[in-house]
């Protein structure tokens, strides 16, 4: 599916995007332009509806990566009073925290291990016992490990005792059903440049309008005023300061592919077909996955390393990248392992043609086998609640 | 010299650009690959040697815009129990105060009408009364006007003092000579997407490295800190967080172009030859600039609004807009005026075809002549130093 044919990128962004979001590129627009006001318009619409959130919720783009996305919202929505219970099972969840720690915002983890969900009883009792808790922040896929966190359980516990609910959907929203008719939140923060195949470039909020409305003055920046950003775009429609505008077009262009493919329903189903034939050819070959198949989001997979002594990462890596693959050369943060992402402009026969190359990556390195050292890293994860 | 012949963007940013730099966002680049890690180290390289700055200075580009780059810098050089003097005449000095004020940095303007430079003398006179001033900001070029600051002599009141310098280029990097040599500075701060003809969604600060390396933990955010980026980059040579690929991909080519072109010499040749014509033919048709010629940088021309009852300045916009010409709507803080930028790929056929297009409109709306009401606004500021 990548014309280009020079490689994929099987990784969790950037990813590999369609030539026709790419060529969307090739024009110039003027910012303050009445048709580039009218395509950021229709984008903010289109992201909100996909939430199911036209009623209650507006979308704020916000130039630059996802970590700005999630510290803009996290420094806006959470008052300088308040304080963020996070929920953590991998890097970031630890990164949310971090934020709250640098921007002045006070803030409480829960944290369980990177193969394991958080049991909503304890989030209960969490926030029954610290009245102090005003929000608490949760990761849809933690693409630490690819981990899919069971959210409508947390929202449901959230709303419960009455707090309000950031979701960070960076590397879900768009391919794994997330609406707030199910999952009551906030605010659910995203990004151009993963399910939805956009490329890099710019973030998004899609935050409940009252509660926005209320947070004039909240933001530790200018650059990173969610409420500041939102009312530049109410007032005018135009972004307070320029805005990516090559890579506005080519989301543009990324969503319409979007709802041409079937929407979450079909993108998804890509998705998850590329993650079965991955997941069963690389077993087939020995590896062993870090997830049991249920906790396992489509998204991306995390691979126990190998233990035979031939078997080099690095190696691996370049061999893999010399026939056009690229991998994710990032690590768990506790186990030895790799990961190969699901996600993008690709289809089963590019994941076939991946396997195929790691057959003969494996067969050029002599390495017999994929097979890890510990066959099953925590079996305790195994009782962990399924997720959605 | 746009091949797509839709439009010219006669705007500060986002800007005209070669096809060849659209052309380079059309292949997916993956951000943790020694090519792309590559691409980044030269692209930082290129930057800090076009500020004659490689022995003492490191660029750190940053995702988003050049406002983000602004705000990391001031956050990360100037340190808490710092003070910054911004020089203050227009939005963009006023811009610099606000970040302050937000992100919780002591400031203080020296602020000067918006067709006059700031004095020296004064200059020096406040920094030795007020020793608790650490940093001094500079607009090269303030585009609210398209004023050029004397940012040599600006340099020369800030050494003399023991202080020291962050200039905001955002408008002028590139095309108007700016070297540490003659203007001694701690950090310059650009964008892609100025005067070195990039798309939009990166802005990067030359900062001097020794001071630099001193400011961990200064940044109160985790996405614009400075340090922490610059970090990153020495440590492995991948950004942080995700960055725009295509955009810095598009970046990579346009710098080609730019030593193409003959460097600064060469790329400050022709925007001074298109906003020369620009001046000349505006002139003809009765416009009346609203800075002198001798403080105007060539890079954004300020026009007084006519005085002509039957102009329109929407319908004059619409107009040239259909004619394949995007101005700029905004306009200045005080005095009722429109402009026309100079930069981006653009050379002076176009300028002339726009001057033509200007002509057409007026006559369609009939008007006689662009005269303003009022010949000259400010003709005290004839009597301000040369700019250089």
């Amino acid at each position: 599916m990548n014309d280009d044919s020079e490689r994929y990128l099987l990784t969790p962004g950037p990813l590999t995007t369609a030539a026709e979001t790419r060529s969307a590129m090739l024009r110039d627009w003027g910012s303050r332009d009445d048709d580039f006001i009218a395509l950021t318009r229709s984008i903010r619409e289109r992201l909100t509806a996909l939430a199911g959130a036209s009623a209650s919720h507006t979308c704020v783009p916000i130039q630059g990566s996802g970590t700005y996305a999630i510290e803009a919202a996290v420094g806006t929505l959470v008052p300088p009073g308040g304080k963020l219970l996070v929920l953590v099972n991998g890097a970031y969840g630890l990164r949310i925290q971090k934020i709250c720690g640098i921007i002045g915002r006070d803030s409480a983890a829960y944290e369980v291990e990177e193969n394991a969900v958080h049991d909503p009883q304890r989030i209960d009792e969490m926030l029954t016992s610290d009245p102090s808790i005003t929000h608490v922040a949760a990761i849809h896929c933690e693409t630490t490990s690819g981990i899919l966190n069971p959210i409508a359980e947390i929202a449901d516990a959230v709303a419960r005792r009455g707090r309000r609910l950031l979701i960070d959907a960076m590397s879900s929203f768009g391919a794994i059903d997330l609406e707030v008719a199910e999952a009551p939140c906030e605010a659910i923060i995203s990004s151009a440049n993963k399910c939805l195949e956009g490329v890099p470039g710019l973030g998004f909020v899609i935050a409940e309008t009252a509660a926005l409305a209320e947070c004039a003055g909240n933001a530790p920046s200018l650059s990173l005023d969610l409420h500041g950003q939102w009312a530049g775009f109410e007032r005018s429609g135009e972004w307070r300061f320029t805005p990516p505008t090559h890579v506005i077009a080519a989301f543009d262009q990324a969503l319409a592919q979007h709802v041409a493919e079937g929407g979450v329903a079909g993108r998804g189903a890509r998705y998850r077909e590329n993650c079965a034939t991955l997941g069963a050819g690389m077993r087939a070959l020995g590896f062993e996955t870090f997830l049991p198949k249920r906790l396992q989001a489509p998204i991306i997979v995390t691979f126990l390393m190998p233990s035979d002594p031939a078997f080099e990462f690095r190696r691996f890596y370049d061999e893999m990248h010399r026939r056009g693959f690229v991998l994710y050369p990032g690590k768990l943060t506790r186990i030895d392992s790799f990961r190969i992402g699901c996600i993008g402009h690709i289809g089963k026969d590019v994941i076939e043609r991946a396997l195929e190359a790691v057959r003969e990556t494996l067969a050029e390195m002599g390495v017999a086998s994929g097979a890890p050292l510990l066959s099953s890293v925590n079996p305790a994860a195994e009782g962990a609640p399924p997720s959605r």
